[in-house]
């Protein structure tokens, strides 16, 4: 693949990483951003990260023939907006969003329809940093990405796109866009809002406590995730919110079933309340992960 | 330290790598183990963790100067009632609970009081992995071990346990029976209990939805723990449900509180309240972690 110009919008951890990664496996020529913080476009010129850095969306992807949006999904539309102007039928344009309907929606409004070289795709990779400083050339090496072409997509364009993320090391899925928002809605974005109100919870307890002090490794597995941008989440949250209430109204229910064998004391139900979800747990690692 | 016979009782995960450090740190010069599993004690001989294994707790005991119990929660009073014909006051005697309410309360039921020379104790340490062959020299190395000592234990008894949990690489702390039950329901058997419950519940939908092959690091980290043996968490959820019940009453109350905010679609308390968890974390590792 030939890239003359890839254009990022949105440089941080995300953004940053396919920047990197893209000069790494030298798909590009060279790499622009837009980015409204000019602090952080200023660092990413500063780390090679990019070649140069715009305040202006539309002035960064003019000319560009690849465009990635990595902004937090709420700020889709306003991108989809500058962009409008400049809009090429020559180039291809993906984004990286936790969510796939509400970026559908927001290019719809914003733009009519989707645009038959727009293809949206969700990277799973992450850490719990972030910004430009921490984004790793080897961020999507053998992580999965997720593309969930429109019925209208143009399929050369979604075969660049496939080319693209394979190239920047990711295994390649393809997905409706409801069943992206109602799988993620389960492995990733309910874990969050666990996570965040567990340790929201225990933080207030801790005040008075101590409590941190002797947390196990149970607690640093748990809480890790809640150290992930709140922006970013409070985003997902609303963007994917009717695939997350109804889950998250499941869950509750879940503890309040566990609540009422732990309030009976019923030792043997207990017991295979565990040893399911341990069977559970056993099935996703025998499938999935290669671990054991 | 010199210790001429020690004996663990139960000889598992824990027990087996209690084992393992003791002989690694030279502190004793044979240890012996009780099991009521003829081919787990069989493994361990044959690994080499320990000289020799009985069916029989009494028989091993007779004659050891310290012993550590390492049996589920549950199992404490059968354990106390074998060991009482042969305690001996010249010996030590400790345990590995991750719960101490109960494991004073079935010695006081069983031997009228807490021996003096019994100094209960928690090791913050584990894997999610069970049985002997998990056992590791090193696990306490580094871990924090919580020493629950009684008004009446012997003061020189609690310096010989103390230094035994040092010698094995451990941190050790004193705590009152109290406050450990109260701290660790936070920071270990709540987040066990959430980790069974989030994992149950999506193990039944993955049967329909294939979800986990979509599953991000988050499902990762959260499901690690309900992998951990369900015979030992049954019985500590039971043995500290005195604490746990309230407190997963009040994180039911959280979620709770949280649909709220996302049902209310109120994107500035969502992100507020997700920053306030992120802080909480921040607090979390400056203090005690040395991570960033």
């Amino acid at each position: 693949m030939e890239i003359h110009r890839l254009c990022i919008i949105g440089i941080g951890l995300i953004g940053g990483s396919v920047a990197l990664a893209a000069r790494a496996q030298g798909v590009c020529r060279e790499v622009v951003a837009a980015d409204r913080d000019a602090a952080a476009l200023a660092r990413a010129e500063a780390l090679g990260v990019v070649d140069r850095g715009y305040l202006e969306v539309a002035e960064a992807a003019e000319g560009a023939d690849a465009v990635v949006i990595a902004v937090p999904v709420g700020k889709m539309a306003a991108v989809f907006a500058a962009l409008k102007p400049v809009w090429s039928p020559a180039a291809f344009y993906t984004d990286v969003g936790s969510t796939k309907a509400s970026v559908v929606q927001a290019a719809e409004q914003v733009l009519g329809e989707v645009p038959a070289n727009f293809v949206p795709a969700h990277p799973i990779a992450g850490r719990e940093l972030s910004g430009v400083e921490a984004a790793l050339p080897d961020l999507f090496a053998g992580k999965r990405v997720i593309l969930t072409p429109l019925p209208h997509t143009d399929v050369r364009v979604l075969e660049r796109v496939r080319a693209f993320w394979l190239e920047l090391g990711a295994e390649v899925h393809d997905m409706s866009v409801s069943h992206h928002d109602h799988v993620l809605a389960a492995t990733s974005h309910l874990p969050h809002v666990i996570s965040y109100c567990l340790t929201h919870l225990l933080g207030r307890r801790d005040e008075k406590d101590e409590i941190f002090q002797y947390a196990a490794g149970g607690f640093k597995d748990f809480s890790r995730i809640a150290g992930s941008d709140p922006v970013m989440w409070a985003d997902i949250c609303l963007a994917n919110r009717d695939e997350i209430l109804p889950l998250l109204r499941r869950f509750e229910a879940e503890l309040s079933a566990f609540d009422a064998l732990l309030a009976d004391g019923d030792r043997q139900a207990i017991h295979d309340y565990f040893a399911e979800a341990r069977a559970a747990r056993q099935r996703f690692l025998d499938r999935y992960s290669g671990e054991t």
